[in-house]
Parts: C-alpha cells; sequence; structure tokens
C-alpha cells in the first residue's frame, strides 16, 4: 500500500470547518424548512463568521448539493444479491431500512422535493440515478426471491412493485406530516413507514419468506 | 317542493364571473404553478379589471381555497358498497379512475401539497377530511371483497394496503413529474398512476376477481 502523505494542519481545520458547516445546516434544515433558512442563520448558530462561511461555500445551494451528494453516498450502500431466499428477505429489509434511515438524516430535502428538483437539474439528475440504481437493485433482489421460489410475480409485476417501493419510501414522511403535524413527526413514523413498504412486497412472498417478512415489519409497528 | 325564487340578473351575473373566475386560475395554476400566479395576472387572462376580480375574491389564498372545496366535491362521489364481487372489483376501479381525474383536474394542488397545507390550516383539515373518507370507503369496498370471497387479506392487511392506495394516488404525478420533466406530464402519466395503485390491491385479490381487476389495469398501458 502506498503511504498518503499526511495532510497539513490547514486542510485539516478546512475539512473539519466543512463538516460542521454540514452538519449545523442539515439540522437547522430539517429543523427549519430549507427555504426558511439563511447563510446568515447558518453563520450565526456555528459562531462563524458570514466571511468565514462564504470562504467555504459561495451560497446556500452549494450547502444544499453537497448534503445531496453526502445523501446519494448514504443511499448507495447495497447488499450483494444472493441465491439464498432467508438471505435474500433480509438483504431486502435492511436495504429499505438503511434507505429510509437516510431519508429521515436528509428528511428536509424530502419536504419540498418538487421545488429543490425543479430548481435544480444537476440535483434532480442526482435523484433519478438514485431512482435507478435502487430499482435496478431491488429487481435483483426480486429475482432472487423468484428464482429460489420464495416469490411469485411477474416481470410486469415486479416492475411495477418497485415503482410503487419507491414512491412510497419517497413520499411517506410528507403524507405523514400532513396526516400528523409536521413538528410531531418522529422516528416512529419513519418505523410505519418501514412497515407500509414490506407490506407492499409481502402479498408476492409465499410461505417462509412471507412469514419471515412479516415478522420484521411487526417489529416497526408493535 | 317548495319554489325557489328565479335568480335576478346580478346574481346570474356574479356567477358566471365566479365561475369565469375559478376556471382560468385553475387552467393557470395547472399551467404555471400557483406560486407563479397573481391575482393580476389572473385578472389580465381574463381580460378583467383588478378592482372586478377584488370584488368577488379578495385575494389570491380565497381562490385557492375555493378550488380546493370543489376538489373535495369531486372526491365525494363514491359508489355505494355492494355484496356481489364483480360489481366491488368495478366499484373500487371506477372510485379510483374519479379519484385520479380528479387529482389530474386539480393538479396544482399537489404540486406542493405539503406547503399549501402546512400554510393553511383549514386546508389541512379538508383534505384530512378526504383522506379519512377514502380509507373508509376503501376499507368497506374490501370488507365486501373478502366477505364475497373475491379477496383474502387480514384487517391489518387491509389497512396498511388503504394507505399505500392513498399515498400512491397522492404522489404519483410528483414522482412522475421528477422522472420526466414537468412540462411533458400528461393524461398518460395518470393512467400509469391507475395501473399502479390498482397493482396494489391486485395481489390481495383471487381467481375471478384478480383477473378481472389485472384486466382493468392494462387498459391504461397498452
Amino acid at each position: 500500500m502506498k503511504k498518503r502523505a499526511a495532510p497539513d494542519g490547514n486542510a485539516l481545520r478546512t475539512q473539519r470547518t466543512v463538516e460542521r458547516v454540514l452538519a449545523g445546516s442539515l439540522a437547522l434544515f430539517n429543523a427549519e424548512g430549507e427555504a426558511n433558512v439563511t447563510t446568515g442563520m447558518i453563520a450565526a448558530a456555528l459562531d462563524m463568521s458570514p466571511g468565514n462561511l462564504y470562504y467555504h461555500f459561495r451560497n446556500k445551494e452549494q450547502i444544499v448539493e453537497a448534503l445531496f451528494r453526502r445523501f446519494e453516498a448514504r443511499m448507495d450502500a447495497d447488499p450483494v444479491p444472493t441465491v439464498d431466499a432467508a438471505r435474500a428477505v433480509e438483504d431486502l429489509w435492511l436495504s429499505l431500512h438503511l434507505a429510509l434511515e437516510a431519508i429521515w438524516e436528509y428528511r428536509f430535502l424530502f419536504r419540498n422535493l418538487d421545488d429543490l428538483l425543479s430548481r435544480n437539474r444537476r440535483l434532480r439528475e442526482v435523484f433519478n440515478r438514485i431512482v435507478d440504481r435502487k430499482l435496478a437493485a431491488f429487481t435483483s433482489l426480486c429475482e432472487s426471491l423468484a428464482s429460489a421460489g420464495a416469490m411469485r410475480a411477474t416481470p410486469d409485476e415486479i416492475r411495477a412493485l418497485g415503482r410503487n417501493v419507491l414512491v412510497v419510501a419517497t413520499y411517506w414522511l410528507n403524507f405523514q406530516s400532513i396526516r400528523r403535524r409536521r413538528e410531531d413527526l418522529s422516528s416512529e413514523d419513519l418505523g410505519l413507514g418501514a412497515y407500509q413498504v414490506l407490506s407492499l412486497v409481502a402479498p408476492y412472498l409465499r410461505d417462509d419468506a412471507r412469514a419471515h417478512l412479516d415478522a420484521l415489519g411487526r417489529q416497526y409497528i408493535e
């Protein structure tokens, strides 16, 4: 292995500042809604001069884009497909659980997703890339389950199911925030979201695989 | 029956103006997005003086509220529950089809639903009333299907299914507008939405009822 040069003090400080800005902005965006947060508010919350913030990020959109790319990286961690049915059910659950955790952590992105993605074409491309990859990963998981005899679904049904999984996962928090009040949203709502998404897949599973998925789903609401 | 007094000329003119304003506003809101339309633009599009518009609607929010109430009335037309399985499948399809047509006609409401309902508590109440009624109507349809032996689903499964139906119907156009570009949305996207929602219900149906629903769903994509 090649030894990497040790970063100098300035590079380390810069990296630490960038991390602080992103963490602070994420917390503010999630709490107040991105549209209601200015770079001035971010600098004030971090006890940082506006000039120092500007040195790292020219405007709020750059911060939003950096956070969106971190969200993308979080969404990319998918398990390797397997042929074992019990493992495939666990993979499906794990992949969904991790995706919903990432959505929860970056929930401000989903609050005004349409506005955000119609004003910023680059972010729309990133979002569609995430959806494409998730649909492909979901399809290959379903194919594993089908070839192990644990799922009964036609290719058309798997395609429609994948789209429904993506729609419910993407918009569940929005729906819940209308049904309750946004301020009251908690990680419990996220758990109910996982239960809802698993319930989309359950009727296509057979016997043991279905019992296994049902048990994983019930954990979220008991 | 009591005979109603014939409306005088003024009342008729007022009613006609109100209808013109609502129809014109709906067209503009759908085309441009409600946030990008001012009362000045509405008056100009209708070749009406701002003062005349103001006489009928004090501000844009009053127009939005009036349109939301018309949407609510459209969503209220649900078929009476039946015990016949074939009829119940048709009722389910018809109810969904009418609901999606209304969503398409008033699609501006769904473009920034979260913003709209968080800035206007009355509209959030209306929306939740619609969702409550739709969930109740859907549940009683499913119960008809189950007692006719055409559906196999537990009460928990029916509840989860109803929520998923509502989420997919509500957010399908948003999802499609991100997958494509908003400008390109057409009533074909709505048809695909109907197909997606019917595919949520299909796996719970048995034999003839499932074949019937599958045939109704395929109409939308062929």
